[in-house]
């Protein structure tokens, strides 16, 4: 039997990406010339930077209105950057508040001296559906509305299909679930994911930016490495970039665009989390908190209703080779994630496990 | 005859550490389980950033009333964070305008609204000489003095016996000699070197930071990611750290102890400089404008005093296998970087083909 990684991230990555690292590092061994070597101003490094760009262009349809960038800093700095760059008119910041991280980006919001305002909430519900806006929003009372398209650690998703419809700026965190399936990115006046879910290892950040709505702010007292404008103007390069995150991540972008891009990735992940979703709903044992098109498709999210019970269940699947099973330690119960490089095997492997374990406690 | 890598970051790295980067992926092959792919929570990566941050420890006899932090960003987001964190009596912070990167530093105190003042400069004579401090300078006008230990760029140095004599916070930007040199840590408030040039592949910086100098700020306005108290309390996993650079960082931090620590590499970098040096200094084809004890061991500049011939030469030697020879953009000529993991057969290369260019140009 296979081991396999669920952990929400860094999670799975393609072993076809692992392969190619792997052989590029043994290729240049006593080189003193690796991947992990070279200048970022070699033409190797620009080649790899701009291949990179135009897959993730490619891959999400992109218009050329929108910038493609690369930051360190992971989903939390851009929840401090976002607000530095665009809360400049009203100072507020709507935030559907679906889960822990838009919960953290309210938050970062006011930490930077803006105004983050949860408009809509579901945490008093642990957060088991997707928060919706309310009748009354008024979009021209902030400057752009903030949500996370998949709540990791809650298993929900805004699907492109039930997306809040605002006549403002709309600012996605699709950290986990970039590439997992479509989205529309005309709808959107900003997205960003952290690499380390769906894109690569950790280390670098994906923003894409729409070019105008960015044009037109008046920022003062933010610092070059804070303002999206100084990547836009320095192609990601004012200062050292994480080179080895942006190759690893160009390898992923080209593994997916090589499956069939995000549809065929959108069809795969769907049967996957069928499965697992169809499983889990005709047990007795297994519940999931989560319902209907709410539902994440890269974040399975699921409990006995026994806290101990989900616990040494945890242990036994990690003893069985089924790794990082356990919820987030803030919502416990299990989650398993299914990034773009989690086989199918996987979740068959998983359902005998939990199969096995229901019947054995 | 080998290929030789003089790039002034990312830079050479040990071949013993890229050689253990590939092992390590080829035994994970298969597994779901590599290095790329690990939750930054696993018992794994607490080891491996826990011994990273015991091995600087150690290797600069770091006290335990400094904080040894991991933070994304490089030197230019740390241009921005110490102004942010720690210029919060006077709002000013001195800077010894050596080269380049002080100049940013200064200028990056502006942009996040404090006020960058430089007390010293030799930006007029082109940064052939160090700065020092005048004689009426006030240390208490000042939250702190920032210097840059090592100038890339220029190819000078404050070594710890020409270090600037302040009754206030000393700030050092060690980036590119970090680990290359001796420095007594007491002497310095607050040190941060990007990974790159000494320390690994880019995208981590190390932040040490003195722990009672932090407690004592009253900070505003400024989000969790960019305070380094976060850090401090969260052990740099605030959110998801870049796990592969550190990583990778630990491994050439047990590279440099197992060569014998900072004092070996000392030596080693003053045999392969002076090396070097002595043969510029004897010929009548090559200059060094950086003189006596400000040169820098790390970052060795010369020039023909032709540019077109610099130009011309620097090309000759990429195709003779020594590659990125040619000065930063900004200044031209030569500039051969002499990190610790340069062999001194790149520099016997490297003066061979600088004897056989003076004979032939």
């Amino acid at each position: 039997m296979g081991t396999y990684n669920f952990s929400a991230g860094p999670g799975v990555l393609p072993n076809e990406v692992i392969t190619k690292i792997k052989n590029d590092l043994a290729a240049e061994e006593n080189s003193n010339y690796s991947i992990l070597e070279i200048s970022h101003r070699s033409p190797r490094f620009e080649n790899i930077i701009k291949h990179a760009e135009a897959q993730l262009r490619d891959l999400m349809a992109i218009p050329d209105d929108y910038a493609v960038l690369f930051i360190q800093g992971g989903g939390s700095l851009q929840f401090e950057m976002l607000p530095l760059n665009f809360a400049n008119q009203t100072g507020q910041v709507a935030v559907l508040d679906s889960g822990n991280f838009a919960n953290k980006a309210a938050k970062a919001a006011n930490a930077v001296g803006k105004k983050g305002v949860i408009v809509a909430s579901s945490r008093e519900e642990k957060y088991r559906y997707l928060p919706e806006l309310p009748h009354d929003f008024q979009s021209s009372d902030y400057d752009y509305l903030h949500i996370t398209t998949n709540n990791t650690i809650e298993g929900s998703t805004y699907h492109q299909s039930n997306l809040p419809k605002t006549n403002g700026h709309l600012v996605a965190d699709m950290s986990s679930n970039i590439l997992a399936e479509p989205y529309d990115v005309t709808k959107f006046s900003a997205i960003f994911a952290g690499a380390q879910k769906n894109l690569g290892p950790a280390g670098v950040t994906v923003a894409i930016v729409k070019k105008d709505w960015l044009a037109e702010q008046k920022i003062e007292n933010v610092g070059p490495m804070m303002r999206y404008q100084t990547y836009v103007d320095k192609d990601s390069m004012y200062n050292t970039p994480p080179v080895f995150s942006i190759y690893a991540l160009g390898l992923v972008l080209d593994w997916v665009k090589d499956q069939g891009g995000v549809d065929q990735m959108y069809v795969n992940n769907q049967k996957k989390a069928a499965k697992l979703y169809d499983y889990l709903d005709q047990s007795d044992f297994y519940q999931v908190p989560v319902q209907g098109t709410d539902r994440s498709i890269t974040n399975v999210v699921f409990t006995t209703g026994d806290a101990d019970l989900d616990k040494k269940i945890s242990q036994d699947a990690d003893v069985a080779g089924l790794h990082h099973l356990a919820g987030h330690r803030s919502v416990g119960g299990f989650r398993a994630s299914l990034y773009n490089a989690q086989p199918m095997a996987a979740v068959d492997t998983l359902i005998d496990f939990l199969k096995k374990a229901a019947k054995e406690n």
